[in-house]
């Protein structure tokens, strides 16, 4: 028989950390922390198979699950010496959480004060000695029970929440503005008015029987999984439905009870920029969900809990550090104060910026608590970018003052549009994606999160470095400043007042998630620190302690990883740009990019108006020149790394104009017929231009454009080699379906060659290859590679004819297709490994048979994006390619990859001949973040 | 050492009909015809593997081929007891003429009369008694040497011919008209300006060695292998350019000789419609050539051959009649009487119209001949639809009256505008696919093939039933009237004149090719014999004398096919077409099809224009009715046959107005803004249309139009069900990628059809399946499978992303890809087995491993072409389906592909225990045109 309730704390504990999916996150750190000493209240954990049943069995649970957690309340009550429902002592109350197996914060339920009834209460405030107190305690505990449980809560902004209503009703006629100015006797009519208005919703009386209480909590807590604003967190992070959650039932302990009580969060290194330290929040005399909902501003426990509290600073201190110490990594810990006593409540990994991702982790190899292996697999490699992020520059800060501060919770500059409902966010980006909005909120609500995920930054007017705001801002990336008490924030006039000026919605605002200033208008940024020692050369490495450690981390990346990292560009400013981001070579160079340049695509387009082989023939003469330019400098940058160019690919029509106007100047121009170049416009037009005249099928109707290509490319190679560079040029005919096609153009490329290292009595190595972009070159890659020196996977297109969807027209059906997850990521950021990636496995098998040292790799926009680059490691290809600016995320993922590998490897064989301490697999529990979901 | 020199003759033949690869067709049937013991001139050939030895070896031969071919000639010289250059006796002349694996008529050079010079000339002149005649052989010699081996033939149209030249000049000084008014006189003086042409042009002397001049005749030869003509010609018929051609050096016999001599071709039973009895062309006193160029018209020799020369008509029967059985099939034979002396000088299987090809087949089986699985492995597939070819209707007919009488030479009825050149026929078809032209000419030349491929029908002045228009447009399936000289060409002008009448280019004439008729204007044509008896029932099976053959061939084909056969039909008129045709179910009906006819779509637009989900369900409201209404009739035509729908596919911008009047009128006709109409059509507008939002796509985000649709189609299945037809519907859900997609809408159609069943009280089964038609259902057929009941491969859409082109633009580039034969023939027509082929077959595999019973077939275009019918009975399909004109081609390729199989099979084992008999493996060689060259 499963075992389906585990109990923690000090009298026992049944679980430990390694069981974090069956115990939830939460339970099993719980259990962890009881096991290696630390003050947890008593409690139990449910676990997720409970939940998977209730789900799967009409919302019952196990017939035996009921004595279970009768026997895990007794041991509650032995452990903590209170009983439910006492009338003669202080009664034991417990709290009943969600946990799944990773956080999902805010997204669920929670009950506090389970085991408060009209005779309890009457206990609760003899035995504290506050009457008040008592009687908030249980007026909070209806409401919340009513809201949860009962289901009371509004359904939306507009509907009226009867427990508000009588609230301020209540507060009106006490004419007092705070709830915290109402006494007792208004607390003890609110309960009765409350319980009222359940009755008279519900139809029935409100539980008095706290056995009752706690199995509508465990109900509530397991139901709120499949919450609207769960199921969308779930889909924006990844996290399969199936998983469930777990339950935790566990003795309350109170923060409230008097002025030496507390409740607070804190993280054991700085979670925005991970500086070594404790750092948190904490509120006297509150419990642990004032701190989270940001009403009340919290104070620093770095700045004053020693002062206030001094002993329990020390033991607080020494806890901290052991949890670190334990986990080996930074520890999100909350934590209450009952009369000076010191409990634990939960402790996680923290969710962090990549600054403090990046810092932390390789602060912790260097102070030896962690491998580089475990550093290289614990920060998303997606994160690696904010440090590439922009941040508002001094030129642009330049005699501006903020016109307020706020707390700096999320790092980043972000500057916009002010915008103050998450609708009106989403709508507007939507619109236009090149929009950009600020969001001003006087808090922010798990409601919030889809206008939090598009807009820039966000800035709120309550909580802490702890809020709501805070941590999510944070995960997202976005910039954050919260806390920012002077706001005055009108959501009805949609209004923004700070001091003397107003802004309105459309205003623009900049916000600094690293300093917590706030500034009128736009500001320009100015890159990041790591881009101003890499690129601008504006500082100097010894100074940029940041830029350091992502060295550090961006050299053990080279020494695992096994892919090789190439960049896409087009010039030589991209070509040294990649190389300052590590970039080993050039995996696709767009030679029309090229044409774009000034004057140059007037030669282009009297080459596509040309109606004779003559006339283009002739049009093709300057654009060598060009081209042949264009090159030297590419291959002179590129100092001897392998650059591969990929010839003429999209469809002529993109190059000429569209309007009789210009076409008419066009003709001018070229001394044409204004009716020839309007026709053989219309001429290029076509239905599916995907689909259409372009790639490898521009040369074989076009022969001499790859002539000329060819020749530029090779003259270029030529006269750099000549020059003393190396140079290893690989030449990419695009869009091939058809050994044929691909025999065709590389003849011509071949002739040109034989032709130009005669001309030049100098001879360089080349390659021939191509695009697999389409999938009839996938499934017969076989025979493409008995001409193909190398494949260069175009999974941009490969993504779109494999699927039949047109990238440009998805926005019509993309929504409903995100809410069907019928990919379990957009597919042309994140490779649909389901179908495209047997495309591309069934190509390598064919390549490698045919040729087994092909050179394979990937061009798409695919190339930086961290899971595709994990599929090409494991399909054996030997690079990526992706924009410079992805570059670092892509070698991390490339090592991640590389030593997940191994690790699975060293996991399955069991070896442990020092391997597998190397390679960070010395606990039994992973604790990297590296997705492995082990 | 490899045997280069094959004999033949009398005296001993080393080959035999087997040896068609070895040895050509002419080669192998000239040996086969000697060994019989029919009258062969004497001679040997000259291997098809010279030919590749020739071209791979920079135009050299074989050294030891010298040696043997003088033996072969001394051998020629003992039987036929004469010698080359003898100028005492009767000189041995030869002739040296092309013969590849397959036929291809006036492709390559000839040279006739070889052995002729000086001397011999003189000799010929003496002992022929005739010397008007040797020197009228002489002057054509020199004349075609000099054209084929010196290669002095004009090389365009506006070149001068040299010997053309000479030869006018010499008539106009003579005061004559035509070559057969000069002299014996002239035609000297003409050898000798011809070879001062010769020497001024090429430097060199005439050769005056026989021998040199053999040599130069086989170079000749094997050096037209690679012209221009040949070359486009093995294009059109998919005829490997590595075959080669052999060359055959045989004894001249001459029919020019006086007027007991003649020279024609035969077939053994008509090549037009089959009928029994020789039919064929004779000239008296003429050569070989005189008969194919068509310059004079020949006599008929069913009509008077008899009567001309009685004793060699009788021996000719005979002959004709042993080679027909001989060969079991219509044979096409080459003759020369020489003085009364019938000589053999080719037979081959005759080309011949799709008529004839069934008629003669079906004959053959009945006379016992040959088996039904020969008769049906021996008629192209695709000819059979000549059989259901518009002919002009009685009607259309009426009260007109031919304006000329020409051959009947190739069946059909053609209608269209006059073209006199080719180039301007290609040019206009391309131009405009729809336009409909008759190609005029005075006779045809290979030269003019690709015109004749576009034209509707060709009219010639010249030329008999044999002449080179008459064999090609047979061929081609083309209406041809020939030698029809009522006809005045003008060229240069561009006229033409019958009569009193003068057409211009571009005036409207019709040709029946059955009749040899031709007419005035455009004529309306009506349905073929078959369709009558079976569709019109205007005409009784009794009185169809190829209907009843047609009918016993597509019942051979049923006993011997596997694949089922179905049809695409939209309508019930469609379905019972399809059904008189042999249907055995639909395979697709194209649901969006209905919604064009009448003011159907009125109602489908205003769903589209609808922009809430509520006016859009209201606007299904009147559809529904309309699509049961129209899917009773379907299941009411098909009696109980499957019958499998598509749900909505095409984007819908294809149903709305794209012009603003348009959109004003719509607009007012709904009451709507004409804004938001332009609007919403402007929204629908998709960058790739293709890859858009259609198929399944319009399902998930309209789920609305998927219920209604099913609805749609199981409440017709219930009302037609329940008055007691039996209903098979299968409901096809387009586009789907990926199960998801499938799921949604697989339920959607379960619980309308839960629903619909339980309120009509009874129940009717159903499948749910898809298509497969992009690269993603197929490579992940084996998870689609799990919801799918049945896939049909949608080749179409899956030939368009599978090779990324797009069928509308593919114009741009399509020639280039014909001429470097990209794919073997174009996959919009046949199947690109190379690669959509496999994705066809990975999705089979898929399908079956995880659903064995998985129902399998074909709904694309190429359902109906024969190399992709038996693509799809390999493949392991259950069914075809095409539209229902190519029902009897789809039959009669299922039944070949069986047939075939079958045959490889036993052939594999060498079973002979019956099965090769039936199975047709009676002889040694194929005797059939099934393509499967062996």
């Amino acid at each position: 028989m499963a075992k389906y309730v585990y109990n923690f704390g000090k009298d026992g504990t049944d679980g430990d950390a390694s069981m974090k999916n069956l115990l939830g996150g939460k339970g099993a750190n719980l259990a962890e922390m009881a096991k290696i000493g630390l003050p947890v209240p008593s409690g139990f954990t449910i676990t997720t198979e409970v939940c998977t049943y209730f789900y799967a069995n009409g919302k019952q649970y196990p017939p035996e699950l009921k004595a279970d957690v009768d026997a895990a309340i007794k041991k509650i009550e032995a452990t903590m010496g209170k009983k439910l429902g006492d009338t003669n002592d202080l009664p034991l109350l417990v709290s009943c959480r969600s946990g799944a197996r990773e956080s999902m914060p805010g997204m669920m339920d929670t009950v506090l004060n389970i085991g408060l009834n009209d005779k309890t209460v009457e206990t609760l405030a003899k035995k504290s000695g506050d009457e008040r107190y008592a009687w908030d305690c249980y007026r909070r505990f209806v409401q919340m029970y009513g809201d949860v449980v009962l289901d009371m809560k509004p359904k939306s902004k507009t509907d009226i929440d009867p427990f508000e209503e009588i609230l301020e009703a209540k507060k009106h006629k006490a004419g007092v503005k705070l709830d915290s100015e109402l006494k007792a006797e208004h607390l003890k009519e609110l309960v009765k008015e409350f319980k009222a208005a359940v009755k008279k919703q519900t139809g029935k009386d409100f539980p008095e029987d706290p056995i009752e209480q706690i199995w509508g909590g465990i109900s509530a807590v397991f139901g709120s999984w499949m919450n609207d604003r769960a199921i969308v967190y779930r889909r924006t992070y990844g996290i399969p439905h199936e998983w469930g959650t777990a339950v935790n039932v566990q003795a309350m302990v109170f923060g409230n009870m008097g002025d030496d009580c507390a409740t607070g969060v804190a993280l054991t290194r700085n979670g925005s920029n991970g500086e070594p330290g404790i750092t948190g929040d904490y509120l006297i005399n509150a419990q642990g969900e004032d701190v989270v909902a940001g009403i009340r501003s919290p104070k620093k426990i770095e700045e004053s809990l020693k002062k206030d509290m001094p002993k329990v600073w020390e033991q607080f201190s020494k806890v901290a550090l052991t949890l670190e110490n334990h986990y080996r990594d930074i520890q999100d810990i909350e934590f209450t104060i009952e009369r000076q006593k010191l409990w634990m409540l939960q402790t996680r990994n923290a969710k962090r910026t990549g600054f403090a991702a990046v810092r932390a982790a390789v602060d912790m190899v260097n102070e030896g608590l962690i491998t580089p292996q475990e550093a290289i697999c614990r920060i998303p490699a997606n994160d690696v970018t904010q440090l590439l992020q922009p941040i508002f520059s001094g030129a642009g800060l330049k005699g501006k003052t903020p016109i307020t501060r706020g707390i700096n919770a999320g790092p980043g500059a972000a500057t916009g549009k002010i915008v103050f409902q998450p609708d009106d966010a989403e709508r507007i980006v939507q619109k236009n994606p090149k929009e950009k909005v600020v969001l001003v909120r006087r808090e922010t609500t798990p409601e919030d999160l889809r206008g939090m995920i598009v807009a820039q930054g966000i800035l709120t007017a309550f909580g802490g470095a702890a809020s709501h705001a805070a941590l999510v801002s944070r995960q997202l990336g976005k910039a954050c400043v919260c806390g920012c008490d002077g706001l005055d924030i009108d959501y009805v006039k949609e209004t923004l007042t700070i001091g003397k000026k107003t802004f309105k919605k459309g205003d623009y605002i900049s916000v600094d998630g690293f300093t917590g200033n706030v500034y009128e208008g736009e500001v320009p940024t100015s890159p990041s620190e790591i881009l101003q020692v890499l690129l601008e050369k504006s500082l100097k490495a010894k100074d940029a302690p940041l830029y350091q450690r992502y060295q550090q981390l961006m050299s053990w990346s080279d020494r695992y990883r096994k892919l090789g990292i190439r960049t896409n560009a087009d010039t030589p400013t991209d070509s040294k740009r990649a190389i300052a981001l590590g970039a080993e070579g050039i995996g696709l160079t767009r030679t029309e990019h090229m044409f774009f340049e000034g004057e140059k695509i007037d030669h282009f387009r009297r080459m596509i108006l040309a109606d004779t082989v003559e006339a283009r023939e002739e049009a093709l003469v300057p654009l060598l020149k060009i081209q042949q330019t264009d090159f030297e400098g590419i291959f002179e940058a590129m100092e001897g790394r392998p650059v591969t160019v990929r010839l003429l690919d999209p469809p002529l029509h993109e190059f000429v104009p569209h309007e009789a106007k210009e076409q008419e100047e066009l003709a001018k121009k070229f001394g044409l017929d204004k009716k020839k170049v309007a026709e053989r416009v219309h001429e290029l037009a076509e239905s599916n231009p995907m689909l259409g005249h372009r790639g490898c099928r521009l040369g074989i109707v076009y022969p001499e454009i790859t002539r000329m290509q060819a020749r530029a490319i090779l003259q270029a190679a030529v006269a750099v080699a000549k020059k003393g560079t190396p140079v290893h040029p690989e030449i990419m005919i695009p869009l091939v379906g058809n050994i044929t096609e691909f025999r065709h153009q590389e003849k011509i490329i071949r002739e040109v060659a034989a032709q130009v290292f005669k001309e030049k009595q100098f001879t360089v190595d080349y390659l021939v290859g191509t695009m697999i972009e389409i999938p009839r070159a996938a499934i017969t890659a076989d025979e493409i590679a008995e001409g193909a020196e190398f494949f260069s996977f175009g999974t941009n297109d490969l993504t779109q004819t494999g699927l039949g969807i047109s990238r440009d027209d998805y926005g019509a059906f993309i929504n409903q297709y995100k809410e069907l997850e019928v990919f379990p990521a957009d597919p042309f950021q994140t490779l649909d490994q389901g179908g495209v990636g047997k495309l591309i496995k069934i190509a390598v098998a064919g390549g490698k048979e045919t040729r087994p040292d092909i050179k394979l790799g990937i061009c798409g926009e695919h190339g930086g994006d961290p899971a595709s680059v994990k599929f090409c490691h494991k399909a054996g290809l030997s690079y990526v390619s992706c924009s410079p600016f992805r570059l670092p995320v892509a070698k991390l993922a490339a090592a991640q990859a590389a030593i997940e590998e191994k690790k699975e490897k060293v996991a399955k064989k069991g070896e442990d001949n020092g391997t597998r301490e190397f390679y960070g697999v010395v606990k039994t529990q992973c604790q990297c973040q590296c997705g492995c979901k082990k």
